[in-house]
């Protein structure tokens, strides 16, 4: 965590308290608000405008897979949820019901989708009839539902946004590799639009989906040391084709069941976003997602044509693709360039009057605090400098992450690992050994890790180790 | 409507059954299909591409308004429904009620929002403290949820997709201009985008949003003659205000309420661009919304490098900003042609081994049926065609739509003139004559219309007209 005395004095020292420099954060940075019924969030314009972001970033990735956004019914019939054993058991505990409607009793009890794989193989299988309809590639931007007992906004909410990608294949093959590339293109967007490194890896039988054959997750280190799950992607095996009748005709004649795929990232991205870069002034935020990613703060308004050279130098850059914005309000540079830090837009611009008579514009970076003149209105310049940030960004959060990586050998060395940070360790793979690491240190499986393994024993029980995996305390 | 012969022998014949053409077309263009619950329907990548193309036309519209995009939770205290008397009235027999979740009985039930008013305000109320904060401007973009007995594909669906704007002022007159304001946004969008020529203007009490002061709305009429509510747009005075406690100092020292505004459009506009366009042979869809504007249909592929060719156009459309796709499908091109005239693309682009020799691309119009040789990979040919395509299509629903507007003096010219088109009328304004004409003539009041009504008389009582109104059958 930054050593930095702390900045803004509504904000929580991070070294003191980091959930409530957390919470200070998104509530002051007005990313977010708490709505009415419990663990619900408001996810105010300041926010939601990263989530747009996030969105435009994703769905740029998805289109290249091949992938179309479609939209399906958010209420699940009861008896569609039960019909994947593992899957129902895994759900039904968290899942808000719909007993009423139209002043009437249903017939049937509706769920509030929890995640759509059983609404979704549901209307694949109508659609499937020969293997020339596959693969079907399908993703829908939605809200869910799940009914958490203890709820922090963006980390664990009762309803959250999301967006949630399904598949279906011939082959078991192509299913396991949808799986696997979609894990990829999370990896990539979160390091170069997020600038968050991540681990990513298989997930141990415990962590799985609850109806999944395996699930891959996509790890995040937060500046606490612990571990965001940032994304899963899971291959589904035949599970959910054969509980929804996924069958089509095959090239040879015969009727088969499909292979189906799953894969989700969520408004959690937007915690990890926080979790990853912010610092003791507030949010420090990558210009890919920034919502504004310069700006303009007039000095000494009023004078010399300064507003309009604002204006102007605002328009320059907007004309040249960057989310650009003057700050005209009424009050002090000073307040302006707190409030802006604390909202971490990556550059700030600051125009006076004798700027104006140099030609120049100063230039202060929120990621290093570097502040550089440069000729009023060079706009190369500043893209220049947003590539910096967010490439600096993601090699300082990687150093950092990889600092606090440790190797363990047994028990204590686990214990002492996640303790603000994660840990490396060959693993038997049994479930014992997690429930132990759980019991003695709070801390679960993330994701398998790669490496050699052979040879080596598990840090827990010493029996021989059958793969490495990072163990980390997780949110 | 289209006296062309029916085309596709899938498709009904519109002339003989407008509902089971649109029901035809809907499903058989892959727009839609029906959810698992009653009255839902999942929106197809076919269709939700149409509605990403509404949401980014309309979010820059908004955002030139000042309007930012947020999110709210979609539960709502059962409480905070009825807190707006009409409001609650208006909306509580058609909601969907969540009475357990996570495995227990709810303390409150909780409504599935239908609107989200009740719980905007509330969260206003909190963020409005002082005149600096207003206005407030917000938009959402979400899934609502109100039951319905009789339900049709994005006309009238248990739930839908929609948008909803939200504002508060410190003052009725800006609050009013706002409501009529976006009222003008809604109009231009649905003429400049869609290509639909609405009606717009305020609505009669009875037909006016429950807790409005007033409602604006925006008719289209459907090829049968029949109206559709494209659009509407509330003035809610303080009437929100009051119930949720939005109050904010003002500049004398006084604590006053706000004055609110909500307006919103839905899934239905895809209903409205199939009824206001289509024709015999299926959809025909105005380029600005279109998924695919330009569809490249491979003559003799694999000949002469046809493939490649038709690949090269597509990616030169393409960089120029146009909707373009190549169909490699194996398939007929007669098939492709038919598929794609029913999938109602504005442009089909005919490329064979011939057409190469000759340096030429055979395009035809999907609108007038047009064809002509071009040279081939003219962007600029297919960029004004694509604007021609879109403003004929304005005017050709312009002119039709007003041959349909019949002035009526009397209950029987009513009577007539609802049959297949839009009365034009002088009316009392009272309640009594808006129910004699649903009885009579299964019709209602949609907007007031320009134009002098001094001197006039009411078409159905008698008595002396205060305002011109236009009379239709409703979707």
């Amino acid at each position: 965590m930054a050593k930095e005395k702390q900045f803004v004095k509504e904000i929580t020292d991070m070294n003191e308290d980091f959930p409530r420099w957390f919470t200070d954060v998104v509530i002051k940075t007005e990313l977010v608000d708490y709505g009415p019924v419990k663990g619900t969030m408001v996810i105010r314009p300041y926010g939601y405008a990263i989530w747009e972001n996030i969105q435009t970033e994703l769905n740029r990735r998805f289109k290249a897979q091949g992938v179309k956004n479609a939209y399906f019914p958010m209420f699940i019939p009861e008896s569609f949820l039960k019909k994947e054993a593992e899957h129902v058991e895994g759900f039904a505990p968290e899942v808000a019901v719909v007993t009423h409607a139209g002043g009437e009793k249903l017939q049937e009890n509706l769920i509030v989708r929890p995640t759509s794989e059983t609404i979704i193989c549901g209307m694949f299988s109508k659609w499937m009839q020969s293997y020339r309809d596959l693969p079907i590639k399908i993703n829908q931007w939605c809200n869910v539902v799940r009914w958490e007992k203890t709820t922090r906004p963006f980390l664990r909410t009762s309803e959250f946004l999301w967006q949630e990608g399904h598949t279906v294949y011939a082959t078991a093959e192509e299913a396991e590799k949808d799986a696997q590339t979609m894990l990829g293109v999370y990896r990539e967007f979160a390091e170069n639009a997020l600038a968050i490194p991540v681990f990513t890896g298989r997930k141990s039988e415990k962590e799985k989906f609850a109806g999944a054959v395996a699930t891959y997750g996509m790890e995040a280190m937060m500046l606490d040391g612990k571990s965001l799950q940032a994304g899963t992607s899971h291959y589904l095996g035949q599970n959910f084709a054969k509980a929804f009748d996924m069958k089509f005709l095959d090239k040879d004649g015969t009727l088969k069941y499909g292979y189906s795929t799953s894969w989700g990232v969520s408004t959690r991205l937007i915690g990890a976003l926080i979790m990853a870069h912010g610092d003791q002034r507030g949010l420090v935020l990558p210009p890919v997602v920034a919502p504004v990613q310069v700006i303009i703060v007039p000095i000494a308004s009023h004078k010399g044509g300064v507003d309009e050279k604002a204006k102007e130098l605002a328009e320059k850059l907007a004309n040249a693709g960057i989310r650009a914005e003057v700050d005209f309000r009424e009050a002090s540079a000073g307040w302006k360039f707190n409030e802006w830090e604390m909202k971490g837009v990556p550059l700030r611009i600051e125009i006076g009057p004798r700027d104006i008579e140099n030609n120049q514009m100063f230039v202060a970076r929120r990621d290093t605090h570097e502040k550089n003149s440069f000729t009023l209105g060079d706009v190369s310049a500043v893209q220049e400098l947003l590539k910096d940030i967010q490439s600096n960004m993601l090699e300082k959060s990687r150093k950092l992450r990889d600092e606090k990586v440790r190797w363990a050998d047994n028990l204590e060395e686990i214990v002492k690992g996640v303790d603000g940070g994660f840990v490396k360790a060959p693993w038997c793979g049994c479930r014992e050994c997690e429930d132990k690491v759980k019991e003695v240190a709070s801390a679960s499986t993330r994701v398998m890790a790669e490496g050699s393994y052979e040879g080596k024993v598990c840090a827990v029980c010493g029996k021989p180790a059958k793969t490495l995996v990072y163990f980390a305390r997780a949110y």
